[in-house]
């Protein structure tokens, strides 16, 4: 796993060399690199290599996945956002640099992105298809939509299908997509089953997420730890507890598993990955 | 040119209607439909026109077009930025809604000019080769750089040199990707003089809008006259004077003149669009 890790990393500061130096370009560095648990580019790698596909040829579709990931980090943690100081255990990027800075390394990594793709050398039309799925999921019909309802929560109360909504596009809808886009390289008529999955591990995930959020200190999580009660935000903790959101965690983990072994892939090195998602401290 | 513009309004109308209703999608209607000049997507529709191909078939490039200028806008305004109030003369988008909501509208905007490009009926090849020009122009290596320059150059003096870089990057790039992706489309061998083309009407056009922030009112342009003196930022005119500008971008019109009578396209449908650009007064 941590070579896929480095060679993720490696791609990513390649990929950054690319372009024009000034503050923008080392603030979405400094946001990049600074230590991630690349959980989405993993997931895309480990479905790939799955299904005996070499991820090496498709590396960088998994930086555009992170580089989506950690721009939407950068613009949630803005004053007007979240207003976050810590993030991956260094200060969030407008406080290394300033605003201004931040907006835009946020703005230029969602651009990247989509350049990264766009100069693969690979067919045209897979790329089109890939990047559908891709800035349809992180778009005002996915993870937008998510921000968005989760910024409105806060100042309203959420049941528990409201929450399992909002964590639907905030996070599923980016998990999701790493499985999706394998699918689409590797075995299309597996990709309805590999969206359903990479939605329930989003779920998962989330929960994990909440109950870390409690349990765990800042420390350990490099974010600030009690930030959703400081922001009164409605969590699984907050509705059901530590105890029966950790049990709602593990039945969506035993769905995971069924729903791996109904793939023709290699069962092992999915629930690796799986496993690594779910069983996190951080 | 109104037929043209009523067409573009249209069809970002109906691209919007595509997106999930809420704060979000509302913010973005907001300032993409505040009634803008429209001047790159008609840049656009006029060179095609110009060379004899029916814009029509491509008029959702000039709405991903008009959409990342608009997000440009958007995040530009902001109070972390250049905390403006009035854009278009409607109170800018953090005004009527919020900051949070307004980051994410520009973020949705940059997000779903993608998407209008990728869900065309068109050759993926064509869209991925007019997608590398466009998010080209607007990334790390164009627009958003100058973005960084312009913020640089407010707590240091620019001379003539680094200010048309500033604006060749920030206003030059959005301006020239029209007539680049028009090119693309009816007459790949004249590419690189419409690129010259549109980098020259992007000075012409920034040295107007210098002009025009000293000579013109709050009330004609939409937003605050003499912005510019009060942000510190140097200027065509606080470098060159007023009729030394003056001077510059008529120079330069008439050179925009003999490099369209270079082109093999309808000549007076070029000069009409570029006199739109050049003669305005807002």
């Amino acid at each position: 796993m941590d070579t896929i890790i480095n060679e993720i990393n490696e791609r990513l500061t390649e990929v950054m060399s690319s372009l024009k130096d000034g503050n923008v370009k080392e603030a979405m560095t400094y946001s990049l690199m600074a230590g991630g648990k690349r959980l989405r580019p993993l997931l895309f790698c480990y479905t790939l290599k799955s299904y005996g596909v070499d991820y090496h040829d498709y590396i960088d579709v998994a930086c555009a996945i992170e580089m989506i990931h950690t721009y939407s980090l950068i613009h949630d943690d803005l004053p007007g956002m979240d207003n976050d100081d810590l993030r991956r255990g260094r200060p969030t990027c407008h406080i290394q640099f300033d605003e201004a800075t931040a907006i835009l390394a946020g703005d230029g990594l969602l651009n990247e992105s989509m350049n990264v793709i766009l100069n693969m050398d690979i067919d045209s039309s897979l790329k089109v298809d890939m990047m559908k799925v891709l800035y349809d999921h992180s778009g005002v019909n996915g993870m937008i939509y998510g921000q968005q309802q989760d910024i409105y929560f806060e100042d309203h109360q959420a049941n528990l299908k409201e929450l399992e909504d909002v964590h639907h596009y905030k996070t599923g809808c980016l998990l999701s997509a790493p499985l999706i886009l394998a699918g689409l390289i590797a075995n299309k008529n597996e990709v309805p089953a590999l969206k359903d999955l990479g939605f329930t591990i989003g779920l998962a995930f989330q929960i994990q997420d909440d109950i870390l959020d409690v349990t765990s200190d800042t420390e350990t999580l490099g974010k600030p730890v009690g930030s959703d009660i400081d922001n009164h935000k409605s969590t699984y903790v907050t509705l059901l507890g530590i105890e029966q959101s950790q049990d709602y965690a593990n039945k969506l983990f035993k769905s995971c598993l069924e729903k791996i072994y109904a793939l023709t892939l290699n069962h092992g090195l999915m629930i690796e990955i799986i496993e690594k998602v779910m069983k996190r401290v951080k």
